[in-house]
């Protein structure tokens, strides 16, 4: 298990590849994003996106999930309080294969939750092609293997 | 159809309510966050979050759909360039039901893509207490109605 003290600055946790299946995109924009470049490729081509594309919001809980398959599901993750910023920098489009990284940015103990450590990551989503598709930084508490701050 | 020139500063779009099933939450966390307090009420009791909660990333989802409801489905979107920020409040526990609005902080014209506008808005997204547990700001392109600025 990953504790507060395992997440050193600079430490990277790499992402295993997921492949953006056109009927996952469809069903999530279905019932979360029914736009439709989201859920018809001939609207996606007239669109500015360029084919079928994958809400962002769709993208960012792939993302959600790469995190979790490499790092965070062996924590003593408590949760965030939030996204600092999240940047949708290119389309995902129907078949595209994301894959990535996050990245400590910042570690520090919690003053008003003894027991608690916050960690800045920032998390970098890229296609087959290695181009960034969402780039965000947000902060997650952890349990500290020390109660006590030494 | 809106278009770009009907998002005045200051025009405020309210949500119809919405309420966060504990089957859904589970549905949801099982695919993107399976963390124990978005799969499991007695986890989640015992989580900072106390009782069985929703993913964040599911609670921005619903919130996507409480703004295509609301007016981005009858409206020119072609998608956004990502989130300001998200501040994830307050937990979002089973049961709860949430509402809120999205307001027009900003609009301007884009200057690399004619013919198109950029928005930005506040949302926030209350429980049925009036508590807001999530508050963002996204931007948000739409096809302008005049293709030539005056």
């Amino acid at each position: 298990m990953l504790y507060f003290e395992d997440f050193s600055e600079g430490r990277r946790f790499d992402y295993t590849p997921v492949e953006m299946k056109p009927s996952d995109m469809i069903a999530f924009a279905h019932e979360f994003d029914p736009q439709p470049m989201h859920l018809d490729e001939e609207a996606g081509k007239r669109s500015i996106l360029g084919g079928l594309s994958a809400s962002g919001w769709h993208t960012s809980a792939v993302g959600m999930r790469m995190m979790l398959d490499a790092f965070m599901g062996q924590s003593t993750s408590q949760g965030s309080p939030g996204i600092d910023f999240m940047d949708w920098k290119k389309p995902v489009l129907a078949g595209d294969v994301l894959t990535g990284f996050s990245q400590v940015m910042e570690a520090r103990r919690s003053k008003s939750k003894p027991g608690l450590g916050i960690v800045r990551f920032r998390n970098e989503i890229v296609n087959q092609a290695g181009e960034p598709v969402a780039v965000s930084e947000c902060s997650v508490l952890f349990r500290c293997r020390d109660k006590v701050q030494h």
